[in-house]
């Protein structure tokens, strides 16, 4: 018998996650396993139609005890000594000849991190036609950008947004590479070294809608990177939105002003009037970390972990990391709602353009371009321009002195190539702000967003054509299975 | 002029590092964008000449000063200086012209950062070359391992090293898939939103060697992925390492002494004659966890960092990651040493699989098997066998009294099921010990490593193209620069 | 109106952890801050009384419902609105005055966190008052200790497991020291800047149980120290139990079996008869990492958070931190429980020393103090007797050529020599486990577990005295509320 | 002899650590452990006397080499058998009795440890003072302090630099209490269970002025908290840099413009005219990241290392302590150098206050206690007037709506009530920024100043007390040493 602590604080919180959260795949499992055994010829067939019409009734009118039952290990035991009960343990064995609760949590586990991930790499990709949608939209919205604080670029806010749709598709595509190491089954590699039973190890795969199997056994079993490669690529996911929050909170700022948030996103304060706060921001922060630091608390559980079997990855893990995609996708949706939501304010934008200089950078470029300066003496020119206050005078004054001849521009021509919207469309260079320039990068994007969809949809049509074949060889199974535990289960119309 | 406390404690460390890191790829990248301004006609061919030839002569006659002289900001401008004080400043600066620090530092640092993971991404590639082969060549050396610390499995020592290897392939798979986004360019982007002037991007990265470059100006500049993305495939690979060290030092402990060391790697106490410690296993562990722990932090420098251009993706964090990378190196340089010295005991091997039953596990699978017990019976009847001190008599009686018949099997057929080399013959599923089981793992293996060898081949390929043409280019123009500075050089026959 | 992904994300999660975790705390603080309005005059008696008399009615009969409705921000102006309903919104408000959510919700939070941090701190208290009886208790244990991996000294399980506690209680006392920054209150701080009104901070602080109360207003509000600080104590406390466990494991382990476990704590395997894990110490490494990673993500969440209010500070991270505190207490429960019933196999480490020489640094050590050699000729005599497989004619034979004379120990006297038990007996320094060596340990540890003890008892006499002092003056007040409410509410027996 | 990989990736790194950063803290610890030989007897007089004029000897003429010569396994191997060849091996080891590399590198390490620290806390308290200064110097200076990211209430520079500074107390009073762990001797512990030489462990820790020793010996050598617990210390520290860095960059952006900085700490761009970066805001950010997450790397090596000796204590790990001290130093300077530049715009926070209505909740305030009303009418009259764009007429409207009878306040009153000054001024709370809060904040941080700067000096104190009488008992017997070696040394006046 177990002793209590260990029952209260190892074996009952296992169970629980285990009735929540796998129960449903271990049966798929189960399934999947007979199945295997007896068109390998391991299990006879009237054993299987045994065990099928046993388990077909389980899944009727079995219901697991709140808590764990005394001296009972976990569900597993629990669910073999029910099949025992009601076909004798030495049929109900089995079920789990040539198999461990290795090879099988693997699986199971693999199972319902792959749906969840699934789930959420949706979500993402969401994220990502909303960040295209958005950029697309507001391709010619006028917007100033920052380098270390400071604005430095007129541009617009799609090329921001897709700067960023950038980020999120090569984190979205990473994220894809770690789910390829999570879809594999480890069925048939037992506890780790396989067994001597002919099992066929590639059709257990098939059923379970793999496209593979983890080959050597003993890496199948001890293997963190089914848990650990997802995680990394959620933290850089994560992290990038920290980075977004970080700066969408400089631009909605009242004093900056730049992007806009409707009602709907702000919350008041209550003791202070006057305050709009776009918390929205902050809580993708925080979520953001939270989910992130989930993560990466997971991977460092395997830190010095010894390379065997070890219970990391096991169902506390797995469990916390399957919440950890839950605060991930909340995060997601906050950023998606923020990413539908705002606005760019032009007429802001045309301020601080203006006010702080920033178009004077293409002044000096101009100079260049049209006059012939090298670029120092434009850049001297220019800082005079900027130093003076934006005084022409001092312009002309600056460049005749530099330049030794009369700047070849009129006032209106200066104010033209001060303007902001010059500044955007004069670089069209592939990847800058002017439509010439954003043509590629939507492009680009649209391409990747296409593929990572395809991909996700493959992984999607491989799991239902063998959730197909499993319940058709399943029902052509369990259809003969003996006596009463059919008619139940016919009569409730399962 | 700069504050002392800034000079000293942001400036000249930046100066220190550039020159001793990043100096030699400024100057091609410098090669590069000149050629890039003279073919696009942004420079005129008479500055062009102008320019290379003072460049050629700085290459070959100046020295940057120890410290970073007061009012300079950084290596840059002291080499745009120097320029000017040759060419006078108009001409010298025509070399700045459409790019910005951002943009050209970017790609300094991509290409110190490439070349320095190329380094690192071959010494793994030979560690793993060094898994397969002692894999193969310890493929029939029996040794046991283990689940949750206890002895479980007999096995092989290629199966082990194999199931390794296969983590080792994964990871470098990855780091691969992160060195793709440090192998682009971002000439081009200037401070964020590209240029006004017509330069083609594409040309600049092909003379670097890059297979493209990163489209959109915004992202390029403010991306952390090219740092980052390393930084986590490289904590998965150390990560791993901690593992493998964790179950080393295990299996080499004098009590368990399943693995041997020569000589050569253990350490003796200076108080204790007795001990022979293989303390190499330590330092692996220390080693990676330095490694990966410094590539934590240069990510986790990322968390809330503004997404816009941010020093986070300057020198100081781009150093750390080069001398991170030497931790690395050094790390399997230590785990490619031990590999080809360790060995396996194979008498400890059979006294540990004897001594505590670890074959009874396939005695049980053997009942199932032939004489068509259920798996609970035989797991029951083997179970008693080990309690009773594996004593003939009680399995025979224990199977009567369970199967309720006698156990077909003589002693001796009893004793050939037992032996670990039969334990290890049966598991011929792929991925199993045996040698059918195994023919799939190293034919994989050896696939992946092959793709692994071809892609860093290709890489280095283009760079090499990219180094000729540059290279070609370069001296197209350069011998034809102008007067004193070419006497002078071939006066040096450079 | 809150957009419907703002409420489900983030308002509707805080309003069920505010009704989970937060509503107690909340109740005391209204009556603290009211009572302190009161005292100080700025609110009348007569608000007061019918406030005392609302907040006594809806502790009685009002609900918060399952969601939050819509257009509500959170529990409190849900609270307030309540209020309202049954006051009007003027009387109502009156509660809020000079105080904001911002140092409520500070308060608050640390009142809960309190609570929960002197749960774990006792549960570690005893955890160390384990550590010390089973010290004690196996003072003349025999065991075997290791560096590196291997079998170093002989020692006694006492003086191990007193190490370890010396671990534990500085552990414990950074944990006192990190409460100390949670026990404070922040009332009065509003907002951020405190508030024109003549508030008495003491006084509210002091009817919370609190020592004291964080005196600048904005580090009070903006501060990390009271989640951040109980963090880092507690991932002290957590990575050494991993540490703990790692050495365990080793010990525990089959082939080393210096300690035993008892089958209360053992779990089988489903297909290797043979194995008997204590995977409770797996265990203990796994809740150890997560409770450690998810204080490590709290901690991270702060990483360049602006030194503001931020929302870091909220409801979520706290919540998770009271969570984490519940993975400590699981892990320190599986300490306990193993560190209650493990067992020292005196006859394994009697077999170990000998067997592998361990004692010979002792033999090496008598050398230097009775017959006069060096200690590197001691070493050097010892080595030749070890690599001579110890035979005792080769330590003669050695002790002869080194020293130029017989060694003038009988054969019996060596064997005295090389005994465990007298390599235990002659270190008796301070720290070394002889008795005379323990019984300093043991009274500094006593003496650290006394204070510990008592630092908590303190902040518990102190909590008391508050809530009494709270009561006493709340009943003074409520008992003469007005009307309807104290009829019902004397109705009901409260 | 050691394999080629080893030496160079594990022994000459080490040996060079050991060279650079360890050599003279092993002088001091040969002394005091030969005194105390001497002194409790374990050495003979004439031994200690030959020992000491060796050693003498070599402090004045022995060099280790550039590289570990072949076959030695570290410097205290080397320098001890560069003793042996001047005094005879036999003679040379006694300097090792009764000591162990163990013992004896922990104490070495802890001696170069406190050192660094030293230097590294009395740079924070610096920082403190100037903190301290700068508070008082701007305790009238207005500004505006934020929640969220919004204007939320007018306060004065002093209060928000004093705020920070209650921070950096608590981090600097943390980091004493973890100097306290690295403070203790090791001496004693030999490998980990002392020895049965009759040492005096106290007086070898006086000498090299610790206040006193790890009692346990399998504690004081297993231990990590004399590494970790600094670091967890530096951690919290360099965090609440990142957090004054994140805000001070939005303080300091040219749109809010409330913190000025002196052209000495501003850099400008090379294409953008217009840009003045204080970057050194993001240099502190990225020091203090890159120190805080050494240190935390430093900290997770820990994780799982076994509860023995382990080498994550050895030169390599306490070296990289070393160097992220000496980051922890720069980004400590670089802030200092912030705080004592800074300056703030009064003009603008008057801007800000008033434009964003910061001082409504002033307002609303003064309606409550001067008005009698309710907190939640005040609120509501207080926003229209804010909606309404700061209109009296709309003011005094809403207050006779609500409050049903005319606003008693003639127009200069409510422009009184809403001044910046007034808001400042009435919030006289202890902790509140007016003078009269201030006091208390002032006073409690000047004293734990004073508190720190005593512990900080009585650790000094007592490293100077054991330093003179450790070079006066070393010269004690030095000056009696035998031949050559006394009159070498004299002769070189040393």
């Amino acid at each position: 018998m177990f002793s209590p602590v260990y029952t209260d604080r190892v074996l009952d919180p296992a169970f629980t996650n285990w009735k929540d959260l796998y129960a449903l795949d271990s049966v798929e499992v189960h399934r999947a396993h007979l199945l295997g055994l007896l068109e390998a010829g391991i299990v006879s067939r009237d054993k299987a139609l045994a065990l099928a019409g046993a388990m077909d009734q389980m899944d009727a009118d079995f219901q697991a005890p709140a808590a764990i039952p005394p001296g009972v290990e976990d569900l597993y035991f629990l669910y073999e000594g029910e099949l025992g009960r009601r076909l004798g343990p030495e049929t109900a064995a089995w079920l789990h000849t040539a198999r461990s609760r290795n090879d099988m949590d693997g699986t199971i586990f693999r199972l319902a991190l792959r749906r969840a991930l699934l789930v959420l790499a949706w979500e993402v990709q969401d994220l990502l036609g909303a960040l295209l949608e958005r950029s697309r939209a507001s391709g010619g919205v006028l917007t100033v950008l920052y380098t270390h604080g400071q604005p430095a670029n007129v541009s617009t806010l799609g090329h921001y947004l897709s700067a960023f749709a950038g980020e999120v598709a090569a984190d979205l595509e990473d994220l894809l590479a770690g789910m390829a190491s999570v879809n594999l089954s480890t069925m048939g590699a037992c506890a780790i070294t396989g067994t001597g039973f002919p099992l066929r190890r590639e059709r257990v795969a098939v059923l379970l809608g793999f496209p593979g199997f983890v080959a050597n056994t003993y890496e199948a079993i001890s293997s963190s990177h089914w848990l650990t490669r997802p995680c990394s690529a959620l933290e850089a996911l994560l992290q990038d939105y920290t980075r977004l929050a970080a700066d969408l909170l400089h631009k909605a700022s009242c004093e900056v002003g730049l992007i806009t948030f409707p009602d709907s996103l702000v919350q008041v304060s209550s003791i202070m009037p006057q305050k709009r706060n776009p918390v929205i921001i902050e809580h993708l922060r925080i979520q953001a970390g939270l989910g992130l630091g989930s993560c990466a608390c997971l991977r460092n559980l395997w830190h010095s972990a010894p390379y065997q079997d070890v219970n990391e990855a096991a169902d506390a893990p797995v469990s916390i990391l399957i919440d950890s995609l839950g605060m991930a996708s909340s995060a997601t949706a906050l950023l998606k709602e923020i990413v539908l939501n705002i606005g760019g304010d032009e007429a802001r934008a045309r301020e601080i353009a203006l006010g702080f200089g920033v178009t004077t950078t293409e002044l000096a470029d101009t100079l260049v371009r049209e006059c012939g300066l090298g670029f120092r003496s434009a850049h001297e020119i220019s800082s005079r321009f900027v130093r003076s206050g934006r005084d022409l005078g001092a312009l002309r004054a600056a460049f005749l002195e530099i330049a030794g001849r009369e700047l070849p521009f009129s006032d209106a021509q200066i104010e033209a190539i001060l303007a902001p919207e010059r500044f955007v469309e004069v670089r069209k260079l592939p990847g800058g702000p002017a439509a010439e320039g954003m043509a590629a990068v939507y492009e680009a994007l649209e391409a990747r967003r296409s593929r990572i969809g395809q991909a996700l949809g493959e992984i999607e049509a491989r799991m239902a054509a063998g959730a197909a074949e499993l319940a058709r060889a399943w029902k052509a199974l369990s259809s003969q299975a003996p006596g009463p535990a059919r008619a139940d289960r016919e009569g409730q119309g399962k």
